[in-house]
């Protein structure tokens, strides 16, 4: 399913585009862009790091993008590109053949899509089949509205912002310029706010929004919910991926980057360039500082006011093992007795 | 985003409406609803704890809501209204500048959507653009089916519940009046049922359904399955947070909260009253009682017939902590040989 | 919301349909299919454990699927079905009399479908309303495409395939024969790739797709990404549950099964056979063998070779002695000092 590049481009013109020193043959004609594994001489490829030098030695890649420290590990290719990050010239490099490949987007509603009479839609907004735009939602220049996307009232996306298919918005809430979100994503639905009252339940109506800045990209089947008073806000740079749960009222700081599967419950509020691991668990209203990553299902239970990296998850054994290990963990209080007798003793007969 | 009220209400107008206690002015003016650090002076906020009493003497609210035992801590608020839960009163005047402020929403059928022709749509019934109502479908009166949602055949939705847009209902299910159900949730998809064979997986076609009571709210993107053989149940009054998985044939009792990212697994039985915290599961086929509170991310493994709190998550630390840690806990069953070896010496040379 | 046979069918014609052999009254008419607690005269019900011995001999069924070694505790239903397996036995009769049940679903594409005009739509599809195929897209013999459903341009469904309602498949995507796709769930969205710069995350397009097997079934909101150059592989008869998440460039062998809110980091390699319990993580890069069992919320955080079952989770308990345990655990490096001193004396006086 990779897709081929119509016409092939040089690895010249390649360099003539995105930069790097050329080494050996400026023609080499490219069609596509590959893993080491998965090149064919007709690919381009990329080293990364030292570890992968044999699978570069053994890739039939007809060339090879690399630092100019590993330069010597390029093995066959005709042609090498050296540049000091070759995992951003590989970005750089996809993004211009995603352009070369991808289907044509033209602007227009489809005849299929309802459309408030007073929603406001730029020159140049896309609205695919049974979209449904709502009173007052406002679409900037270039916005892409996929099939099936609901945008509630009063609410803006900003210049390039594209929703792909069945996204939902609700009503009132602020997507900044060049956002991307993925189908299933549902942005500003209530928050998850009860009174206890002896009648149970007491419903609180979420009155405030969401508001995303801009370049944010959001994977699917999210939920980021709507602020009880204040906004739920997300800023600029942010890169969230799937099922993620973003609860009312949190803030999340500029670049920070969360994994999938993670949950982040009210209020809390993270710092800008975290990494927040696959399956991680926020707690309510703590606050972590800029710079804090966070391993892969680990709980957040407390703030953290100092960055680095942070863990809790049990370690996987085999099952028997860790009925043995989850044994002794129940006794470690009785152990603690027992040890701290035995130190004592220890102590008395040193004296 | 917040969104204020069109014409403000007095705090004495407020107060014949909702009950309390006034101190101050009657008169201030009241816009809004706030918190304590984001309110200003036309806007009314609440203190629902001694420890937010610096914030409520340094707020600009004209406003607060305030228990007796606290209202000298209310600050320089120009009114106050006194009750025994201030938190409920904050839900209570919430709703009512909720009706003060949303978009009306007038019943009809949108000429976009489809619905059934043997569908039974009671009067005051919504039905928004792009929606499918499939065959023998009932809504009763004042339901609001959002945007892009499907109702399944045979399905029916009680008085006044409300399916926010693209929510998905299967056939065959039930639920009661006065629900929520926000976007992206599907309600009756086929239960997670296999029987081993020597031809691989063979499919246990889902023949139960789902019955929801009164007052059940259900977030965003969760997914409550179809019962095999009888149906899947969710009691009256249950609360239930975004990206939850109810699996088949569980049974929720009345009044149980559940928030985000919970997984449940086929056939557990939970009580009534009870809190699952985020991220927590819930092992099949085992029954937790009345009153049981769940921590966050905890694994329920096993039946809980004792009502209280229960908890199991490894607790995070740094991440090199977390190493030493993980690689002593490895060697718990090891240390518990030494350590009966060296008690086994005390008790022998204490005799 | 049982589903009850329109007309009774006889235990005599249940055996000559699936086998088995029958004791007792043939002629017991059969209406449905019910659990040992909830079966009337009318139904009939299955042993699958000698520990539900008791429930089977209070049993109202009129009729009881066992195994010949438990035949003994049918109690007193009029018929007994004997056969090595009753669970398979269950399964098949449930499909029968699901077909027997199920409403009909005439092919054809609804008039408020959008299928692109160069779509490839073999005879006896059916498209249903506001369902979306763009362009290329390509439908075999007897798919069913469910509302609101939306098929990305040059993507492919094989025979027989079925998708409920609201799912979305994006571009260039390969679905095999007889699958099953619940709602809500997104497949060959873009996988969560970024090059970091010092101008933030720079977008790595992801040019692959996601190639689907056959006899695969999917459950509702899920999140399958595509690629980032290769494909992301879930291959034939592979089971998976709600609410699951895999990355780009996943693979995943044959038969696998996986229960519900499971995260499946990227380019991970799951072999065949494997069973995968709720709420489990796959970190990114690992590989695990085939006939691997992993218990419910276990994260596997480094490759598997062998076998077997494994297991990573804090075990819960009453959360006072949580606390206990989890002071404990932050001890265990100390402690560790304590014990080789305390073992050192030993070995020393014993010398």
């Amino acid at each position: 399913m990779r897709r081929a590049l119509p016409e092939p481009v040089t690895v010249a013109a390649i360099v003539a585009r995105l930069g790097g020193a050329l080494q050996g043959a400026p023609a080499v004609p490219i069609r596509a862009l590959a893993t080491l594994a998965g090149a064919g001489p007709d690919a381009i490829s990329f080293l990364t790091h030292r570890r992968h030098a044999a699978a570069a030695r053994a890739s039939r890649a007809g060339a090879l993008i690399v630092a100019p420290a590993l330069a010597d590990t390029a093995g066959t290719a005709a042609a090498r590109i050296l540049t000091e990050d070759p995992y951003l010239y590989f970005a750089r490099l996809a993004q211009w053949f995603d352009t070369l490949t991808a289907r044509a987007r033209a602007p227009g509603v489809d005849p299929s899509a309802t459309v408030a009479a007073d929603a406001v839609l730029a020159p140049g907004v896309r609205v695919c089949a049974g979209a449904v735009i709502e009173s007052g939602a406002t679409l900037s220049d270039g916005c892409d509205v996929g099939p099936g996307c609901v945008i509630g009232a009063g609410s803006t996306l900003g210049a390039g912002t594209r929703l792909h298919a069945n996204v939902t918005v609700y009503h009132d809430c602020e997507i900044g310029e060049r956002c991307i979100v993925h189908s299933g994503t549902v942005i500003g639905a209530d928050g998850f706010g009860f009174a206890p009252s002896a009648q149970g339940w007491v419903k609180i109506p979420q009155l405030g929004g969401v508001r995303i800045g801009d370049d944010v990209e959001i994977g699917s089947n999210c939920s980021i919910d709507r602020g009880a008073l204040d906004d739920t806000v997300i800023e600029s740079g942010c890169k969230i991926d799937n099922l993620v749960q973003v609860a009312h009222n949190v803030r999340i700081g500029a670049g920070t980057a969360i994994a999938g599967c993670v949950g982040i419950a009210g209020s809390a509020v993270i710092g800008r360039g975290c990494m927040i691991g696959g399956g991680a668990g926020i707690r309510g209203h703590i606050e972590i500082c800029d710079g804090v990553t966070i391993m892969g299902m680990t709980l957040v239970s407390h703030s953290i006011s100092e960055p680095g990296t942070y863990t809790g998850v049990f370690p996987m054994t085999p099952h028997a093992q860790w009925e043995r290990t989850a044994a002794a963990l129940k006794q470690l209080p009785q152990w603690r007795q027992t040890l701290r007798r035995l130190a004592a003793d220890r102590t008395n007969k040193e004296d």
